[in-house]
């Protein structure tokens, strides 16, 4: 159950085809201590056990690792994947990192667990309400000028690039960031401080896809999501659900289209010269 | 400002020299909003302005991406590198986002920022405190092990694996996760109810190394960590201070040591063939 088949759209060498790829689940887990909410983390379903004792170990919750708490599985959604999981800890096993506790809030206020729904948390006001086109042969020469201006990664291997590009694919603005997260809010807070907002037609990113890359993406107004590595499963459904063009494993003249091709200029191809 | 030269010992084919390498700077920078501590992330220096502007719109604290608050810089340390920034946000310009704002105190529990000592929370309780040794030529083929039970990895391309090992390279556990402290998460958790807790020698992981895997791996007492791919700065840091031996970029027959080599056993070398 670690990984689920969705429908892509993959285009190569100005063909395109229909295809399924095997995607890697993300899924949200409540924790619940003595009777409330915990934590609630994003992973991928299995070993959910394991999971919950080692997260509350390094997080200093329970102190000694010869105390094991029995995990009573509270809820599961309807494909049978759990989604809340609850355990009592008594005081005297309880870390400081029980009070250190995460905000529950600021995780699931994203709309994840159907708790809060998309009106409620301002989603409708961010809507990606452009109707222009991207020309798909402007994909490849997008990465290729965000690989141009890795400057941090081509020294040290380990950082990761965002950059934002207009509808015509000039270059808006370019981050790098050791967090993917932070790389995208770089851009994001560049297209504001810019006054570029509203203008960037497209948002590459180096690595993969999470379901929070897709919220960033949205409610900074950018309308195409690109990566070159694979999105979760979650960063689909989010795609789908938000109106958001979602590329990934864009190598090349390589790309797969999960979510709203409709977006993309398909008459140019991506790479007119066959190899 | 980042990279950071790091000094590492390189192994490969049976050789060892100590090199030079640029690592992706991690650095704690907190975020003041309306006179409170509002979050803490980490991120590669640089940029900083975007960064703040874009995590407040991302994180609907601030409502309008027509609203720019000055950033008043508080604090550096001795590096120059900035470590608090604060704002103010009249009433009117604050998204539902403020009140969701994460807990400052998970994140700084770790003893970052110097805000509080590793004695105060409880590290020195998880010292390494063993003195066995680890055969270098046991790394390679923990690594393939890894790799071949990774199963979700190799159908969507798109999750971490970590695994753990014995002294005599035995593998213990193994998972997978979308995200990479999860897959930690879930080997320390495995350690603990398996009964395997500090049996464990060495952690490998398929991606890169934050300071908070670096922790993880601490407090889970397995003394060696080793990855695929790049460390970052303050991984690197963090190991040296911990006593925790470090190993990045371990591909094939290489593999660089950036902290406490003298837990390894070089007298075998780490592949007696030379290709």
């Amino acid at each position: 159950m670690s990984v689920h088949n969705y429908q892509g759209k993959r285009y190569q060498k100005g063909k395109s085809e229909l295809r399924f790829d095997a995607l890697t689940m993300e899924e949200p887990l409540q924790i619940d201590v003595n009777g409330k909410p915990f934590t609630l983390t994003m992973r991928t379903p299995g070993d959910d056990r394991a999971l919950v004792r080692g997260l509350l170990h390094s997080e200093g919750v329970i102190k000694s690792p010869e105390f094991n708490p029995e995990l009573i599985f509270v809820n599961e959604n309807k494909e049978g994947i759990l989604t809340q999981i609850a355990l009592e800890i008594p005081t005297k096993e309880l870390g400081d990192g029980y009070s250190n506790s995460r905000n529950l809030l600021s995780v699931a206020s994203c709309g994840i667990c159907g708790k809060t729904s998309l009106e409620e948390i301002g989603f409708m006001d961010a809507c990606l309400d452009s109707k222009e086109k991207f020309d798909l042969e402007l994909l490849e020469p997008a990465f290729l000028q965000m690989q141009n201006v890795q400057d941090a990664f081509r020294k040290s291997g380990g950082s990761h690039a965002a950059a934002a590009f207009d509808w015509d694919g000039v270059l808006l603005c370019y981050a790098e960031d050791i967090g993917r997260h932070n790389a995208v809010d770089k851009i994001i807070g560049k297209l504001i401080l810019e006054e570029k907002y509203k203008k960037a037609a497209l948002l590459t990113v180096s690595g993969r896809i999470s379901y929070e890359i897709v919220v960033k993406s949205f409610k900074g107004r950018v309308p195409i999501l690109a990566a070159v590595s694979a999105p979760s499963s979650l960063a689909v459904d989010y795609a789908k659900e938000l109106g958001l063009t979602l590329f990934a494993f864009c190598r090349g003249d390589r790309a797969t289209c999960y979510a709203h091709p409709e977006r993309i200029n398909e008459n140019r191809s991506l790479n007119n010269q066959v190899s």
